[in-house]
């Protein structure tokens, strides 16, 4: 039997804004790949009667319910009175947390603890205890009537630990169900176009099932499947993965994939090759999506973010005389700066963007979304330009560089650099 | 009288813990800032059945029901159906705004509508119309009982400019009171340690209330006051801005200014001054920022990205005898490099970030987190030396970018580079 599972955020700061309920994300991806499905997020502020309410809501229609927040020492830390009183527990209070309580005072904070953090010792008579490591609120669960409830701490670290060291042991304890997924990552394809191309499929399965996530500028496409073992949803997964790979073309760049510069970088590696950037309309996006993977350095050389054509001129060495005659957002330019920085850097492979972000069009008339994105190559250099429409500066910046990746990608690929067509 | 909202998000993606409810918290923040209490947020998938139950609940306790997502044209979008059948309205096709989603898709996706999209043009009879220029579909509002129900698309950026444009004008308009904020910007002091020194402040006012917002590696403290009117609003802000303005002096870097880069560049526009850029740890950060901006041109040259010390050496110049006593990680390099960028961009100010992001510590052995900053300038080169600890990666990279900007900012406003002491 699957579970079905309610969270129950509790915080008038989430209420406010002065936070996003990530504590919903995370559980619900981890309660999704144990199995249990979760229908319903709640969030109520610090106050006890709007708990009460949310609780007996929940009660009906959930049977699995985490509730986060609310069990710190302050007066208005309610979370675990108010669940003993709508569930009718008893709290009972254990002078061996209170002493763990002390000790992480002691040696974490190096202050005496505080009388009010006595409370955090007080648990529901015969609950499972999940100890807190990083905090002082130990989380529990206890079943009542069929339904679990499971009470974690607000604060992401300390929730996120404990969900890992003792919520998702527990929830597979009470499962008998598997789920696995895997993501089949895209790129060159629109999120109505893939689903339209992809309906009757999606349509059709049930378990394993598909379905479409739009990431900007990508569309992820999850095969899910639900088993009794991890053995037998692989063996499910298995064909529709190579299926819809295999349908899919050169559209797909990779399956469990974080991203296009992860495939890059990897492909890079394996040849023992090096990359750089030159980067006008994007500014440094291309740069930052690799800096950010850590160990990039023994592909990444560097790059240059070329914003004026006098830096295109002076440091990539595009010839005056080029961007006279083509300037500096063409075909010629783009090639150009690729070549440039290759040839500064001592790279291999460069990629250049160059385009026109906007809001306005340049000195040339360039409409806003005319981009060029190069290759220079031990090969030769290469170019795909891009019409990337009358969009918004930042969305043009970040499909553009998405772009760049891809073109990188399909090179390395031993494929045309030219988009994907389906 | 003041309104009590419920926040209905609509998803499957959000139930999966594949995205974060950021709409809930964008929206509870601009609610919050006219005067509407939100009480509650939930979360339901798209399922009919299920989203019919959450706004039966939401219509005993609510008097503002704002739901995000499923509007969009695909077969699981039931928003609208689900919203006119609980609440006995009758869609209404309009053909204008059938045509205003095709010139979308011709103008800015080059592709023509898909036939799916004709669902977008039907809205609930007699609602306020909420224009979407950034995306195909619209928002709505309609009254019911006195109960105000509005449908938010999904996609963040289309919900944001919708929230700015009609929805925050909508509330105002139901509403008898006028609340007004004012954000004071800092950076250089933490939350907890902000929090100490407002303390006594922050307890002792009311109306206008002070509260402090922690961005990644700033502090934003907002002051609000309610009032009848806007000018009885500002009236009583003025003060409050000034005294907490000059209490906490330089760490304070602008008032209802979004962030440290567009102080800089406005500052550096004033004087008719460029800027150029040499990342190393930062792998870009900077000139990505900068180029997020609109009309940076006239300020924003250019920059390299020396993620590589060869890079360092031969496309900014730093000196191999400097790389070999000193090394990449020093302030050396960070002067060196800064200056090079000025030499190679013709730029008046250079500001360069050497530095150790991780995991790893760098060749020589310097540890994860120590950052140096440099500055060059028409009155010489400037460098500030950070230990900013054993942080992950990103938040080193991101929080040296931001000093990057606040060396910026104090050398522009005649202040010392160094990090402000309190």
């Amino acid at each position: 039997m699957s579970h079905t599972a309610e969270l129950i955020a509790v915080g008038t700061e989430l209420l406010l804004g002065n936070i996003a309920n990530t504590n919903a994300q995370d559980l619900s991806q981890a309660l999704s790949a144990v199995g249990v499905n979760v229908f319903w997020h709640t969030v109520v502020g610090d106050n006890p009667a709007r708990l009460k309410e949310a609780l007996e809501i929940a009660r009906k229609r959930a049977d699995v319910i985490i509730t986060t927040g609310g069990l710190g020492p302050t007066y208005d830390d309610l979370t675990k009175q108010t669940i003993c009183e709508t569930f009718g527990q008893k709290l009972v209070f254990h002078p061996e947390i209170l002493e763990e309580i002390r000790v992480f005072f002691e040696e974490k904070a190096h202050i005496p603890m505080p009388a009010n953090n006595r409370q955090q010792a007080e648990l529901p008579e015969g609950c499972v205890i999940f100890d807190n490591p990083v905090g002082t609120a130990p989380g529990c669960a206890f079943e009542v009537d069929g339904i679990h409830v499971l009470m974690l701490p607000g604060p992401p670290f300390e929730m996120l630990t404990m969900l890992r060291r003792c919520v998702i042991p527990y929830l597979r304890s009470i499962s008998d169900e598997v789920i696995l997924s895997h993501d089949i990552m895209t790129f060159g394809l629109g999120e109505s176009p893939m689903e339209e191309l992809l309906r009757d499929k999606m349509e059709r399965m049930e378990n394993p099932s598909l379905a479409t996530y739009a990431k900007p500028s990508e569309v992820r496409l999850r095969a899910t499947a639900k088993a009794h073992s991890v053995e037998e949803a692989e063996a499910m997964l298995a064909p529709v993965v190579e299926e819809i790979t295999a349908f899919l073309g050169d559209v797909v760049y990779g399956v469990d994939v974080p991203g296009l510069e992860d495939v890059c970088v990897r492909m890079l590696k394996e040849r023992g090759w090096t990359m750089a950037t030159a980067e006008s309309c994007t500014g440094g996006r291309i740069a930052e999506r690799l800096t950010a993977l850590a160990g990039v350095s023994s592909v990444y050389r560097g790059g240059v973010v070329s914003y004026w054509t006098d830096v295109k001129r002076d440091v990539l060495g595009v010839p005056q005389e080029l961007l006279a005659a083509h300037g500096a957002v063409s075909e010629e330019c783009a090639r150009a700066m690729a070549e440039g920085a290759c040839r500064i850097t001592g790279a291999e492979v460069a990629v250049s963007v160059t385009g026109v972000a906007g809001p306005d069009p340049d000195e040339r008339g360039t409409p806003v979304g005319i981009v060029y994105i190069g290759l220079a190559t031990p090969e030769g250099t290469f170019c795909r330009k891009l019409d990337l429409g009358k969009r918004r500066r930042d969305r043009i910046q970040d499909l553009a560089t998405n772009h760049a990746f891809d073109v990188v990608r399909r090179y390395l690929s031993g494929l045309s650099v030219e988009k994907a067509k389906r």
